[in-house]
């Protein structure tokens, strides 16, 4: 992350989904770290995966924002066997609470910007 | 926020619409902290208005996501005289890039770990 250029998922051209999911962890969290990049290296292999974005802070409420093409792409991921072994374990382990959205959207728009 | 308690919004009963803003900000932000509250203050009082969450770190990506119950609420909160001021003024002074989805849920659910 540090020396990238830290960017928003652009607009895409509609309709796609946003997968918004937002967590509160548990202090212990042991394996949390591998586990969840292991998972952002698997669902970019999802045809129809159009990127994700992250936010939050250690103590904090987090953000997490996939973008996937059609509901298709969605449940190819959300079924993934290895993806479902980490939702039983955040359950299990590692989540306070969550709340997850599954939306179409029907428009978007991006700013960037003029350099100088 | 330091004392409240930490939670995402609620799993609402669709349809209802995710508005998701991700954002990076310039260094120089000079009159955003107050405006920001400004606005989580004004939004409120849009009927449909149905919660907020954020999360972000500083110098990193940041996201909000605004709940609405329909179209009408989102119209009436963009087209807010005050809230199209700051707008304005993000995009001339405090906002690096950022991207707008506006989605409608189709469904959702969270997960709340029993005590003890």
């Amino acid at each position: 992350m540090s020396d990238q250029l830290i960017a928003p998922v652009s607009a895409q051209e509609p309709p796609y989904y946003a997968v918004v999911f937002t967590s509160v962890k548990r202090e212990r969290d042991s394996g949390y770290g591998e586990t969840a990049e292991r998972m952002e290296e698997l669902v970019k292999e999802i045809p129809g995966y159009l990127g994700m974005d992250q936010a939050g802070s250690p103590g904090g409420l987090a953000i997490t924002v996939g973008y996937f093409r059609d509901e298709d792409a969605i449940n190819e991921w959300r079924t993934d066997l290895e993806h479902r072994a980490a939702q039983k374990r955040g359950r299990a382990e590692w989540y306070e609470r969550y709340t997850l959205h599954v939306a179409k959207v029907e428009r978007s728009h991006g700013f960037q910007r003029e350099p100088g």
